[in-house]
């Protein structure tokens, strides 16, 4: 099959890989209609994460079952299925509260790589949640992006506490900070200050659901928010984006009681205990539980009450993934879709 | 009147000081039966918080009032009152949101001292709560707990969630993690263990409802703590100490999902990020709102159901507090109470 490898710093190829086969009896093979490049692959790209041996990339997917080994129970060939980057049991204790993310037998959702035309996926039944029907083709992307950063969007608004009543502040403008507005939207918040320098990237918080906008960063987007309410700070805050600055901007920019939600994956960010101490916020994120949405966000998806797809602002065919890791990495598109 | 001043690192001597006089027209003036020494108390004392002039000391008090500004009230000479630690007006957005250890009029709540015969109270309307009637000599102990320590472990069992089908972990043994363990087991937690490895602070950990001990620390004791709980970790975890070593233990000792409430003031502490986000933990603390605890802290040594001020192991007069200090400097003593 075509998938898409990571050589090292910049250095991303789409080849010819062997087609993924069952290896375990509760794995399942799914073809994947559409694929995409998630934000976190920027990382390693980046050389920020370091890259000792060729790696397939790829943990984002939704497709069609082509093949369950002897153990799966609830998936069946011929299922539409949308999944996630960890793949889970559904059943232990942890899974059970709701933290499927860290599952205890938890495993890469994707080992293959689903950058490509198919995926192996672990634990079939409790990673897969199979959708009512097999989808029209334009319904998939927003499928596609419920299987990471619409779950992860939404988990940021989850853990931020976003809801009736409050003031919403996210912090990065990438597909997930994007995908936190729609999410505290449904939520049902009174008022989402998107944070972002970039035109298109506003105009698309706006229609997700974003009522203010901040352009200014750092101490300067800290100020803004405490001047939009009443010098207190908002009462929820996303942070997508997994750096020292962000992370910061995100506790800074809470007021005292209120919840910090945070879902960029956190890289080189060391939190000062004494001004934590004193700032009262909750803390809490991480690697987004996603399977705990899916059954959720699938239905919101399949009434058509949101389309989180949107996010994808450059479709390529698979072949041509090194464009479209450039493409994001150089923040010329948001998300790029790729089509195998 | 006969106050405490500390001079330097272990230089703390009771002197005759001024009599505080109502400042602001919200002080109002209170005497003290009984005070006491903090562990908090011991940053400076120790020199690990820089005391760069004579500071007046004591910030816990619970005393009959002696006298009130011109725009006091709700308190009246003759009531019996306890406050906390910040002065709080209890009518902003923050305190209603019951964090009035961040009231946007915050100020120290004692800031005459009060390891003292009197105190100055600001903001005596919001901060001060009167008993039902003037107390007996002995429930005193109990009610001047309430105002900073009983408040302090109360909130970080709120904080960490302790409740029903729980099971809590404490890391800390003085007088603050003794308390988080009466208050969680006042919340219904279902096991609580407490970590320890000193006989006395131990059996005083079972009297208030330590249902478990651990004696080993950092790693070791994380380790002993997943071992309890089917390798998962605690569902809710008291950090009542500050330094790294213990936030560490706290963070690694909670299940993924799981809540740590942290209320040791933190010195010296950076929280790894990347560790923190696969942690998959809550996290709260700071200062705890006393205030927002009072009435029900109140009502419950009133009745009789808990007996915080067990927690004093040694009793001074106020003159002798240096060897209040020392006693507790080196854990000789749990707390000491002092009588002026």
């Amino acid at each position: 099959m075509r998938g898409t490898v990571l050589y090292g710093p910049r250095d991303v190829r789409s080849e010819e890989l062997p087609d993924p086969t069952i290896v375990e009896p509760t794995d399942a093979i799914i073809r994947l209609p559409f694929t995409c490049v998630c934000g976190s692959d920027l990382w390693p790209y980046r050389g920020i994460d370091e890259v000792s041996e060729p790696v397939p990339m790829g943990h984002e997917y939704a497709g069609i079952v082509e093949e369950v080994g002897s153990e799966v129970r609830n998936i069946r060939p011929g299922q539409f299925v949308v999944g996630s980057f960890f793949a889970s049991d559904n059943t232990c204790e942890i899974c059970r509260a709701g933290y499927q993310a860290s599952c205890v037998n938890r495993q890469p959702g994707a080992p293959t790589g689903a950058q490509a035309e198919y995926a192996r996926i672990p634990l079939a039944d409790g990673t897969l949640v199979a959708t009512p029907e097999v989808p029209d083709e334009e319904l998939i992307p927003h499928l596609l992006a419920a299987s990471d950063v619409l779950g992860t969007g939404w988990f940021g608004a989850v853990a931020a506490e976003a809801g009736p009543g409050k003031t919403v502040a996210v912090v990065g403008d990438g597909a997930v900070g994007l995908l936190a507005v729609l999410a505290a939207r449904q939520m049902g918040a009174d008022r989402i200050i998107a944070m972002s320098r970039h035109a298109s990237r506003q105009e698309l918080a706006r229609e997700f659901g974003a009522t203010d906008i901040v352009e200014e960063r750092g101490d300067e987007g800290v100020e803004r928010i405490k001047e939009m309410t009443e010098g207190l700070g908002a009462h929820s805050v996303i942070e997508a984006v997994g750096t020292q600055e962000a992370m910061m901007q995100a506790i800074r920019s809470t007021r005292p009681g209120g919840h910090v939600g945070f879902v960029g994956v956190l890289h080189g960010v060391e939190i000062p205990g004494e001004e934590f101490f004193f700032s009262h916020v909750h803390l809490h994120g991480g690697p987004a539980p996603v399977r705990r949405f899916l059954p959720e966000l699938i239905g919101l998806i399949w009434e058509g009450k949101i389309e989180p797809g949107k996010v994808f602002d450059l479709t390529l065919p698979l072949e041509e993934v090194a464009e479209g890791y450039r493409a994001m990495d150089e923040r010329r598109a948001i998300k790029t879709l790729l089509r195998p």
